[in-house]
């Protein structure tokens, strides 16, 4: 699995303040305890905080300062992604486009420049499709682009759309096939990917709910989820998921391995 | 979900004191805390214990003297299984045949009879097979004996067999694999059931990888399972697969609905 910590963004009180302060200190400490607790990339989101480049840049430097983990570039804005990737130290992930070729072409143009990885979302920009097929077809023009770009699957993140169960109770199971479907795009795959925390929305038992569906998710393919990585029980029933996909090697020590 | 209660089993060994006793205290205890669990059968198994029908059959009556939740005969002996239904208040489930037609004919003509459902493993009497393909064969004999005996598909369940995931790791995806095909046998569908804790046999965290599994096992369409009803985070964890499967509706209070 491949887990992008989600925690050093706007949207949580204590990182919006520590952004309108410039008080480091937030940052780096979700920062650490993301990486201790086995985060592949640093997901960074300025949100609706601020427009300017400089501010993103700011986060990621603080960030830098105290973990080697990737950042994983948490904007839809061009102009805000084409200067925060100057900033990263190692290849990020950008996180993420649509399959609207205007978005998705200058994307792909970054991602290539860099090295970078790059997450697409099933989705255009007229919002998120309700249908498996819809959702195909978008993760098909990604990827057709990316490889076009002469870009390799394993830098590609597709992402069916996770909606909420409250409200959209028929979507994990289109999502669940959309992710099946996605496997079958190219050979090797790309890497399918969530963002899970959309699915427990305004639910009650939203940690059940989450590690519930991630485990669905897994037996459909997801390799690679935003996450609070700080969430024990989730994190093991991913190892658990992974090692009954046969992932992973079993052994009795198998939660202690990072 | 149909929860099949497995604890009448003298493979548990205050079950087998209490047959070898003929104390019924410990049956009926059994029965009363999987009965208010929410379990939808109750297996009872004699195990090696003894071979007469009669031992089968006082066993059932202790049990139905506390609950009127149906039993589950848990036997592959034709002869304790044609002494035992007659003993049973409601029409039972058969547990269990395999697919050869030397028992699979008398286990049909039984269930026939009676009114019973019945669950068919997928495997002959030579062993379980360890692909898909073989599996789905197996499952698709059962399948058609029961149509041409003009039994309906409802109280049909087959069985994809569950290994430990410890000894035979490449086997629960394959498991999940079958169990979607055997989804396809039919419309409507047979039941999909398995026999749960086998998949942790020998492992450490069991009830980790007991209700990771059977979530994975939801996802691929079981609707069945012999487990340990006692088991609040397993149940749990099944409630919550039900309702992103759209089986349940959700409702904010979901884990409080029996």
């Amino acid at each position: 699995m491949i887990y992008i910590g989600e925690r050093i963004n706007t949207g949580f009180k204590d990182i919006k303040q520590a952004v309108l302060d410039k008080n480091p200190a937030p940052l780096q400490d979700w920062a650490k305890k993301q990486t201790e607790a086995g985060a592949n990339y640093l997901d960074v989101n300025l949100g609706a905080v601020s427009g300017k480049p400089e501010d993103m840049i700011w986060m990621i430097e603080q960030v830098q300062a105290v973990t080697e983990v990737p950042i994983s570039i948490d904007t839809n804005k061009l102009a805000i992604l084409k200067e925060a990737i100057k900033a990263c130290k190692k290849p990020p992930l950008l996180n993420s486009t649509t399959c609207s070729k205007e978005k998705l072409d200058p994307f792909i143009e970054i991602a290539s420049a860099y090295g970078a990885s790059m997450i697409g979302l099933a989705m255009d920009e007229s919002g998120s499709p309700k249908e498996v097929e819809k959702r195909v077809e978008c993760a098909g023009m990604i990827a057709a682009a990316w490889m076009e770009a002469g870009q390799p699957m394993e830098r590609l993140f597709l992402d069916p759309i996770v909606m909420p169960l409250k409200f959209m109770q028929e979507q994990a199971k289109l999502f669940l096939e959309a992710a099946r479907q996605f496997q079958q795009l190219s050979d090797p795959p790309p890497n399918i990917s969530c963002g899970l925390s959309n699915i427990a929305s305004k639910a009650t038992e939203k940690k059940l709910i989450n590690r519930t569906f991630m485990v669905m998710a897994i037996a459909s393919g997801v390799n690679a989820v935003i996450l609070d990585v700080l969430d024990v029980d989730l994190v093991n029933a991913i190892k658990t998921g992974d090692l009954l996909m046969n992932r992973e090697i079993y052994a009795d020590a198998y939660l202690q391995k990072s």
